[in-house]
């Protein structure tokens, strides 16, 4: 069964997702026609991964335009709520600029704004697809064979426009009669691991077994995890990797064992701007999502949570970022873009 | 508001117990007066925490005696289907030893039998109070003063007879006015930490924040950690340690932020006749424990999971281990008893 795709546009121009906080229960197609449901779907996590959120952005700043008159004015509002929702990825940021750009030469050169801005977040999800299959060609050419690759969170199809980063290729080598096989992490608080990769993996045919978190060194200290792959939401200049919370104690477990640890991530995810990891802004989200799950109270009522949405893993414990121009030294990343 | 005693005697000499797995949510008490149903409670974590278990097994041991014949084949059977419930933790098999032998000597001395082994119950029950206090003493002293503590799992009252063992240093610095205040795993999949440790420290008002397992570095690395305490099921003769998975996970993170990281138990949780830790058998339970939480599918339908419920952490990545005989490095654990 094909995965789904994660967004589209309706046939009246609106934005259609899966509402992805309702997987693997329910696959619920959502349509969103204004800027202001673009924002609160990314800030409620119905759209997530780094690259998608990028092309949802994309695509919601075009709802500013629909049935009101066209300006610019209008489009830099819809960027600065839509960049307002969630801090940490960069490919947010790098989109809606990319937008307000294209938007200004529009402008500029006199022509039909709405249609230059459709054209423009296809062209982003378009050149995002691209990139995922070229991470996917170049992590299988890295991997080289059969693998059980351990991951973390959800960078697969369901986060990106084509076939993911860090599941890239895993589905390549899949593609190619390769045996590959996937420990997810589960990726508590929101389960993306169980939630979505499994369940996109099980749906493309690739065997997927779940392990909670706290497994994960133990599951790397068996021997035969051939090696983790995890995406990025911001890749600083010096190689260090800001991911889903848990990334980085996966890293020191896999450094403790051996196995080589990949980011991989399209090069939009790279931000010359932000030297170190010590730089990028790391959203805090609300207690409720550790202290409480669909409902049922894990802890005790008037007990809080600290709950990080994404750590920084160092870029001395990554051996190796695979983007969509190839495969990098850590250290050599800020000179690839 | 104090912590209830999790088991105890009724009136007419069945077993009570506090049914953990209904807290936070509900303080519920459950009667079991037979062998069968204290195994089913240890089997299915009602009752749980190494020291508790051996509590709770030593108390089940005399209900085979109840309104019967009394005679050591009973024992010896009952003693035989308690023992098989959990292979990890070494004080159940300490505890039912004991029973065991003392059976052996009441009928050999023409005792009855009956009273016999429910004095030596309560004498395992009131030692492992007594090793509680102690443990919760020197472990004070070594960390010796004001202190924000980092747990996993539950290794607290509600996991032995007395204040526990990793939160024993803890309620004993509190107890003495120092500020001391617990940064808790959830420790999935059964979220322990969440539901338990959390329960039991808010209620003893001792300041509690609840993390996700996957946090527990990037809480280290924030630098303002004084020291990792857990518990443990069995440490092995050269002083590596089984406790609930996750917890090498977090002994890596320590290590890597120069955190120490204290093990607190009872010296019945040394095990000289396990040389280390790859010979501590490690209890693999269902996949749905991580695939699914109350009745809640987290995973979809077909996805399997791996479920080890303990680890070994190796003597290396060790500090110290706070014993009721003090504090020992290791390596030296071995000859601490």
């Amino acid at each position: 069964m094909p995965i789904p795709d994660p967004i589209g546009w309706t046939g009246d121009g609106a934005v259609r997702i899966l509402d992805q906080t309702l997987l693997p229960g329910e696959e619920r197609y959502v349509t969103l026609d204004t800027v202001d449901a673009v924002a609160e779907a990314i800030r409620t996590l119905r759209v997530r991964g780094a690259p998608l959120i990028g092309i949802a952005a994309a695509m919601g700043v075009t709802l500013a335009l629909r049935g009101g008159s066209p300006s610019l004015d209008t489009v830099c509002g819809a960027a600065a709520a839509l960049g307002a929702t969630r801090p940490t990825a960069v490919n947010l940021r790098g989109a809606l600029a990319r937008m307000a750009r294209r938007a200004a030469a529009a402008a500029a050169a006199g022509e039909n704004l709405a249609l230059a801005l459709r054209h423009e977040a296809d062209a982003i999800r378009e050149e995002d697809r691209a990139m995922c299959a070229r991470i996917g060609a170049a992590g299988a050419e890295l991997i080289g064979g059969d693998a059980l690759v351990l991951t973390h969170c959800n960078a697969g199809a369901l986060a990106t426009g084509g076939i993911g980063t860090a599941l890239a290729p895993i589905y390549a080598l899949h593609a190619t009669g390769h045996r590959v096989a996937v420990v997810a992490d589960e990726t508590r608080p929101l389960l993306q691991g169980s939630r979505l990769t499994a369940w996109e993996l099980a749906r493309s045919g690739v065997p997927v077994t779940v392990i909670a978190d706290g497994m994960a060194a133990s599951r790397l200290r068996q021997g035969d995890v051939t090696c983790v792959i995890v995406g990025a939401d911001r890749i600083a200049a010096n190689g260090d990797v800001a991911n889903k919370i848990g990334t980085y104690g996966v890293a020191l477990a896999a450094r403790a064992h051996g196995v080589p640890f990949y980011v991989a991530a399209p090069t939009s995810t790279i931000d010359p701007l932000t030297p170190d990891g010590a730089r990028i802004p790391i959203e805090q989200r609300g207690p409720e999502e550790v202290t409480g799950w669909r409902g049922h109270a894990a802890a005790p009522a008037g007990v809080g949570a600290w709950n990080p949405a994404f750590d920084v893993t160092p870029a001395e414990l990554v051996t190796a970022i695979i983007t969509d121009r190839g495969v990098f030294a850590p250290g050599d990343v800020g000179g690839s873009i």
